[in-house]
């Protein structure tokens, strides 16, 4: 069977590029081994906001008195429902998805998708017993938990992300290994659900390459709730009953119910055909230029398979870009605008350069820097609350930065990142006008500062 | 006693400005009679925003079950602890605009300035007993209640919003005559409180000059939540247990325990000696260029007196463009992306044109729009929410208008107000990225829609 193009994977690189190749006269078939939608829909992004969002409806009941609702709450989150209700959410969008692929007539095929080679001016994928030919191939197979290779972990029933989205029941505690987006978003929910929380990270901060000062804001906020950080800590064993680090040379036992691996992912890029057409790889994800093109010109590569940003809505771009170039359009990837968000209560929010970043580039730059306090509609909703935004700027006084610990940040981090893509100066910032009273006229605030 | 400038009037625009003025070296006097903050921190904006985020807890309780929290909740609204949250956020706030304002140099004067002509090159302002001579005026004055001419009015014990902000006890019924922003916040919040709710307007549908089909579908809503909105309809006469209204010429009594009165605001421009330096007025507000100069070269005037937009945001870009005029700066105000909000619960929010106004100038526009629930963090957080984003577009395909219902319109209202600032055709504006999952990803379903 012939196609304009093939996509292997049906996640939010995949179906996106779908539709706007479809959308654009390709005659467009996807692949898809498991659920369409992937691991976004499936068993990461969406499914862990439905499971923060209840947590955060506890969080508000619990502190309902500040804002005069009385009442004899004890609200209990009951597990099985809050997980019913996920598996209910992601249905309905999942579904939402097949309903529009096959509306705009793309052919979507359930299986496990080999990439097998050239014939003639056409690739061929091998499905299920049958070949398909096209003339483009897109390459969407994302990524997967690494799994570390610690002493005693094959041996206990450990949790990655997948497993801790599925329970029937809350443990007691829980071990998170890793302390980056994924450990910490689960360390807020099951901190709120009232479960013991560790979180073990082996560098000096939690949350990677967001900014330092917000990431430690973030972290200080849930050591008060509860949630015990252990920072520069390495694990070196793990039992059925206990998590065994080793913390300035010396270890410690650390007794939990569960324990939750989130390390990191990476690319899977093995035992998909990859091999046939002699792809370009760079530390084990597919290499790819400005358009998303592989080092072979027909076939490009989009999401967490290029191993470098690893987020959703940056797969959903390198998918358009992609299809552009199919469609001779110009059109290149730019990170340089991309959000990061990490879902806890408050959000922290990020995009562009770090401080960090300009420091080891010795670049220079300049912070404005306000508490969230300053906005009216902030300090209404927030009782007590902290959080601060930060702006970068060059010399040029250009917006190169933003970084952003409060409620809604991740809605928020849009409008830095328009400055940032528009490249607007301080002064063309502070000409726009933002609605009052909201948290974004922080912005405002924060340019005038 | 001379100043480079002095601003009568210490709500948005003058508090603003003055800060303005002084971070530009100019030695600045400000005149408020009542409380720094103005009308908007005082008894417009913010409290109205803490008293409707209280409402907006209790209705999370109500719904709590949805999200899989389980409880005996009866939440139970303490009216009196509402208030005196409301109070102490109010006070915070006002003390930090003292405070600012002190630390900046300003002189800041209680007290009634009576504007009193000109000598020399000064204009002279006078406040009690004192005479003070300046270089340039800024009127800030703001605006007031319009108290209609209803038989029987002034006989009862009405409120307005000022009035409903500092209850100590919550009626059980009420009757709001007026359908405009102030009158539905009030709607919203007092039947979030159990409070039986009328509201009765003149006009076809709530909401002026809001998008109208946002409009009848946040009144839907609120009509199934209990209020009993009465459209076309006009009130003949009250007494203190009633209203009496007319509707296609029939007449109904309404029983009511209280009266709020929101028909809407007016310019303040009489006894403050205007006619002492002959300002041009139009239809009772004081007329300004796009440099918010009046027709006297050395007098300005922003906010709400200038009778145009009556919005704190507008009134704080527009002391700014005034401060820019004085300082030789090159600036003017554009009306075009001022976004307008209504706080209810989903939030409403527009930008920028409506149907209704290029309907009428014949203008050809075309509509993007789709329902909220093509978000997925939309669903994750909105059990069986409804909500709309709609973009209208020009025949370059420029943005030109963007109206929307659904949580956090009020903070995503500004990235369409930044891409119609920035004149974004779609295929320029599909280009940014917005981080997954976020309810602002709505613009680029839209976009591609």
């Amino acid at each position: 069977m012939k196609y304009d193009i093939a996509i292997i994977g049906g996640g939010p690189a995949g179906y996106n590029a779908a539709e706007r190749a479809a959308a654009n006269g390709l005659k467009t078939i996807l692949f898809e081994m498991k659920e369409l939608g992937g691991v976004c829909l499936n068993e990461g992004c969406i499914p862990t906001k439905t499971l923060l969002y209840s947590a955060k409806i506890l969080n508000n009941i619990n502190h309902a008195s500040h804002y005069g609702i009385k009442g004899e709450f004890k609200p209990q989150p009951d597990i099985k429902q809050i997980i019913e209700r996920k598996n209910k959410t992601v249905q309905t969008l999942t579904s939402g998805v097949a309903m529009k692929l096959k509306s705009m007539g793309i052919t979507v095929v359930k299986g496990r998708a080999i990439v097998s080679g050239e014939k003639g001016d056409n690739l061929v994928v091998s499905c299920e017993g049958e070949e398909y030919h096209v003339n483009y191939l897109l390459l969407c197979m994302g990524s997967e938990t690494i799994i570390p290779n610690i002493k005693g972990l094959s041996e206990v029933n450990y949790w990655t992300s997948k497993e801790a989205l599925d329970i029937t029941q809350l443990p007691q505690s829980i071990t998170i290994i890793g302390g980056g987006v994924i450990g910490i978003e689960f360390a807020s929910f099951f901190n709120s659900m009232g479960v013991k929380v560790v979180v073990i990270e082996m560098l000096p901060e939690i949350l990677g390459v967001m900014d330092k000062e917000t990431s430690a804001m973030l972290r200080k906020e849930y050591t008060k709730r509860g949630v015990d950080f252990r920072l520069n800590t390495k694990v070196v064993e793990v039992t059925s009953q206990e998590v065994i680090v080793e913390y300035k040379g010396k270890t410690e036992k650390i007794p939990t119910e569960q324990i939750l691996v989130s390390i990191g992912r990476k690319a899977v890029t093995q035992q998909m055909g990859l091999e046939s057409l002699n792809l370009k790889l760079n530390r084990g994800a597919v290499e790819v230029n400005e358009q998303m093109q592989t080092s072979h010109p027909q076939v490009y590569a989009c999401g967490d398979i290029t191993g470098y940003s690893l987020l959703a809505h940056t797969a959903i771009r390198e998918g358009e870009v992609a299809i552009n170039h199919i469609l001779g359009r110009k059109d290149k990837m730019n990170y340089n605008s991309v959000p990061s968000v990490v879902y806890t209560n408050p959000e922290l929010a990020g995009v562009g350069k770090t401080e960090n970043e300009l420091l080891a580039d010795k670049t220079y730059f300049q912070v404005l820097k306000l508490p969230m306090a300053y906005s009216g509609r902030f300090v209404a909703e927030n009782d007590g609350g902290g959080g601060i935004l930060k702006l970068l700027i060059d010399e040029e006084r250009r917006i190169i930065g933003c970084h952003a610990l409060g409620n809604p940040a991740s809605e928020l981090i849009v409008i830095a990142s328009m400055a940032i893509e528009k490249g607007l100066t301080v002064e063309e910032f502070q000409k726009q006008i933002f609605p009052h009273p909201t948290v974004g006229e922080m912005f405002h605030e924060v340019l005038f500062s």
